[in-house]
């Protein structure tokens, strides 16, 4: 059986494992002030070209959303969201229970639009009930989305645009961000710093053992968000352990390197399932595919491969195959030796 | 100027009004624990056929839906209710701020179904990724609903069958009660309190100076209910003013008699509307009405009469005129001549 | 049985009913925007000397409290008060229901000092740990206490320094401001204006059938505060009725008048108590007294009068005996007979 | 420098690197559901001799104790604690942000006894507003307590058997429980397991990378807690990185035998010190240690060593020295000799 569901299916990228092994007696101090959290912020900044953002490390996804959000927001603030956001449907209600509504737009392919978020606040605005309303105050996007698709550098800069004209906090969530940085025409970090008011870089589903890297660049985020974070139960005893995962990552462009390597053996993929007649349900230039599948075709695969199910569509199914760090020539060719075989 | 745009415009029916200036001066115990809530709860409990039922008085809507829901699910649970519910759009997000996420359903007129509700419950329980996604636990409905329509009795049961099915409290919130208690094949208030674990009769859109009696039949959300009322800054000081309200409504059925006058004169401008071809958008047998009106006719009436602004449809204009407790013959013929005058 | 327990035993002042009755089939418009609530809100900030504040009209005592923490606070931040506060001791957890933490500092007589509040800062500060901490953000007094003590001018003052040299939102909860300004050498309602960053007049504890009113000096804690009194289910719909009660004790200084009525008949009874030799457990100036007695005494007046209980200490007991807006002098001059007689 | 001013300075155990190493290629399904979280849920069961019981594995403290007790309590409930408490001081408000208040009981030495609850439940009971004061629902207790002291048995079987005549629920905090296993007459897992209704085993300051493993045994609580694990954040993508970290640490006994190591090493430095005359200031037989040194101690150790600066006492200072499972008998016998020396 040859995994590609997801890509969190594996350990560590070997340069990480090979940076914990090595350093694994020193002694640090705890919680992210010691010198290889350090030198992954400096890493992180200059690449940012962002000298003023402070960035801090964080075990995970929904704790990196549900911590910057709780720290952004006023009470009766909500955010902005498509409605296949992963904050919208696969974080249990985590934005909910910080007290935050999210306030959905539709979306066909997990993107929304500048226009949309300036429509939405008019009709805010306009509304002679406004103050019993939620009171629109952030737009989070997820970059790639949740369906592989990218946000162009154009689309970005418009919805900054609109964000600040209205005095909307912009928060990207990268969980996948380094196979956004390696598709053509996407913003790149130092786009992101600039354009959005917080972000973050993720490790996890980009071959660290776990950790993502919020970066702020809004001085009111900005303030007293270590509290946040602690509060939140996100204050790793041992920081130094995403701090030198984070540094390898910046080190001889590592993570660009990962996300490169992951997109073209994906590309190779979906040339061969489309090759096949196989289309795709998502237009997505990143790791993730989604092919709809019929019911033999679905048999056909599973006996030598896992894939994650995303929904019936009658008697096809899409499914989502994931390319990862981890993923070696050798099993994606295999794949693709079974996709032509088919 | 003349003002339609609500139900809550005038000061109280003149039965409690003379309730509360002969008892000012008595003395009884604070907290809802007096002499007056007691005969309240009695003669509710009465009504409902529901000798076991708690009875709890509360100001206000939103302040009666939140202690409910913060009082009956656990952290990780979600209320269904229909998008154009009172709790998803016009309580500022107070059951996001109790931590709990309004799951919304589709709904053309205010009203959902019991077959949505299952479709829902169905689809949870299969998604692999349950856990990572909101658990549906509580069913909100209004009755009547935020459109002016109302469920029949058949329509409730079939809901309240699918919810002891799978597990979810259903909570009616009935704000406008008296309205649907007054419109034909409605359930009663005993059927209320045997299909519902929790629903409230409206005191503050109906004649009240303010107040709400919460009715609980499910066990689970009895228990310790007070404490949650005192939380969340429910828990009124001189609480006999909400016991003689709501003794002086369930004396002689005054309760009812309010809303069989509010309905007879809404039938009547109803009529009269549709008498000179205005169409209604929402189907409303109660004391709320939704008439489309185009440019000319806005600003005609806006001249005499005050109504609310729903929302726009291309030139057209969805508005809304209310009947209240408070409304007089003279004036519903008075609108209903200068309809007839257009 | 004559009852002294809390001062919300009966309605409200005749002036108060006068001009709910005088005004009842006026139509206004919900929510606190009509002329009633108007000029209630322009006579308050006459009185404040703060043409500038904002005044909104709260239907209770724990719902301001937690409104207005709500509104304030930043989800890491905490609230200084009196270990004996209200917020800290009889609302049920309604501010860590909020999110927030109640930071207390020792207190024997129901008041903290200014150097109690520099040295927690001070201590928060120069904590190693201080992001494990929560952060000292507002500092919460009641005027008069729970225990019917009240903060003399320089001693606001001194608070209030303490304050704007570290950046703390200073809150008065005035459930029963009007007894405080009856007493000698108190702040005035001006002195609260100018020294606080919001307080509350209280009404229900003074002869308002409910009410307080929330005067906001900050420009942060002002903005979008109604959104908040919506969430939080405080958004009265016959705000109207807020209005007309503060109006009326706003009108020929009936407020204060109430006010030194309920001190003056407190004192008399005061006197009388330690006339016998009965001790007092806080040396309260206003409406609530505190008088320590033994077994014998508590049944004596148990036989005619009801009394709330306090505290046990051994084989004495701390009780309370209130006056109110409706304490006759007959009455109180009775109560004064049997204390004699003792 | 040598570093003894905590136990999370370095990375993990030998036997836990080489795990991680040998595994990171493996692919297995991620969330906590791979054979190696499986297989140390089994190890865990049978140490516990609690095979009905849920295991679950958390990254952090913070993070299980804010799981844990949002999962279990109603909203108007709140958790005693000593006033030293983990979650009473060094959690940010944690327990306060999932809106339960943590009420502190009295605590020379961070421990809380049967007797203090017993009666905290009696006033509450007794208490005539109890309804407007948080509800006692959970006891929690940490083993060993901040402060290094332990509960014996037979203290533990106390506290067990008033929290279930009182219903309430038991939750022992076990971030450095490793050591107090290793303590004379102190409970084993399977007392623990028997006697609380969760409790949980930690791993980051025991040698692992991170991790800490949440026992269930209330069937309450039980339920559903993988929906609030998700949450609150704490939904570990590699779970199978906690599984291998525990599956280790219940291989061979090294969890034990790593406890015993820190307490042996720290009983040599405990009685280098009290031989030179240094008091400690709290009784601690696990790894931290407390002396109390004066100016020029404190000088004289920090040349060459890194403590914990606990508290000041007029001119002395409460330090805190702490062993580790990477505490080397080489380092710990430089600074017995250093302390000899003085």
């Amino acid at each position: 059986m040859i995994r590609f569901e997801s890509d969190y299916l594996e350990g560590a990228l070997p340069e990480i494992m090979e940076r914990l092994n090595g350093t694994n007696y020193e002694q640090t101090a705890g919680y992210g002030v010691d010198p290889y959290c350090e030198s992954a912020r400096e890493k992180i900044k200059a690449e940012c070209k962002a000298p003023d953002a402070d960035v801090h490390f964080l075990v995970g996804g929904t704790q990196a959303n549900l911590t910057v959000i709780a720290a952004a927001l006023r009470v009766h603030q909500g955010v902005l969201a498509a409605e296949s956001a992963h904050i919208a449907v696969h974080e249990t209600g985590s934005i909910e229970a910080t007290g935050h509504k999210v306030l959905t737009l539709e979306s066909a392919d997990g993107k929304i639009n500048a226009e949309q978020i300036k429509e939405y606040v008019r009709c805010h605005r306009e509304d002679e009930s406004f103050e019993h309303t939620v009171q629109p105050a952030m737009v989070y996007i997820s970059q790639p989305t949740e369906t592989g698709t990218v946000y162009s550098l154009p689309e970005l800069e418009e919805i900054s645009a609109v964000c600040r004209k209205e005095g909307l906090i912009l928060f990207a969530d990268g969980a996948r961000l380094g196979c956004a940085l390696a598709c053509e025409g996407t913003p790149e970090l130092c786009d992101l710093a600039r354009l959005c008011d917080v972000f973050y870089i993720g490790g996890t589903k980009h071959g660290a053992l776990f950790g993502e890297a919020v970066v702020i660049t809004n001085a009111m985020i900005k303030k007293d968000f270590r509290y946040v974070i602690k509060q939140r139960g996100g204050m790793f005893a041992k920081g130094r352990l995403l701090g030198l995962q984070f540094d390898t990552f910046f080190t001889d462009g590592l993570y660009y390197e990962v996300g490169r390597r992951e997109v073209a053996l994906a590309r190779k993929l979906d040339a061969a399932f489309k090759a096949k007649g196989i289309r795709m349900y998502y237009d997505s230039p990143t790791n993730q595919l989604f092919p709809v599948l019929n019911e033999k075709q679905c048999a056909y695969f599973a006996e030598n491969y896992a894939y994650s199910t995303i929904k019936k569509l009658g008697t096809e199914t899409v499914v989502r195959f994931c390319t990862s760090w981890a993923t070696t020539e050798e099993n994606a060719d295999r794949l693709i030796a079974d996709i032509e075989r088919l």
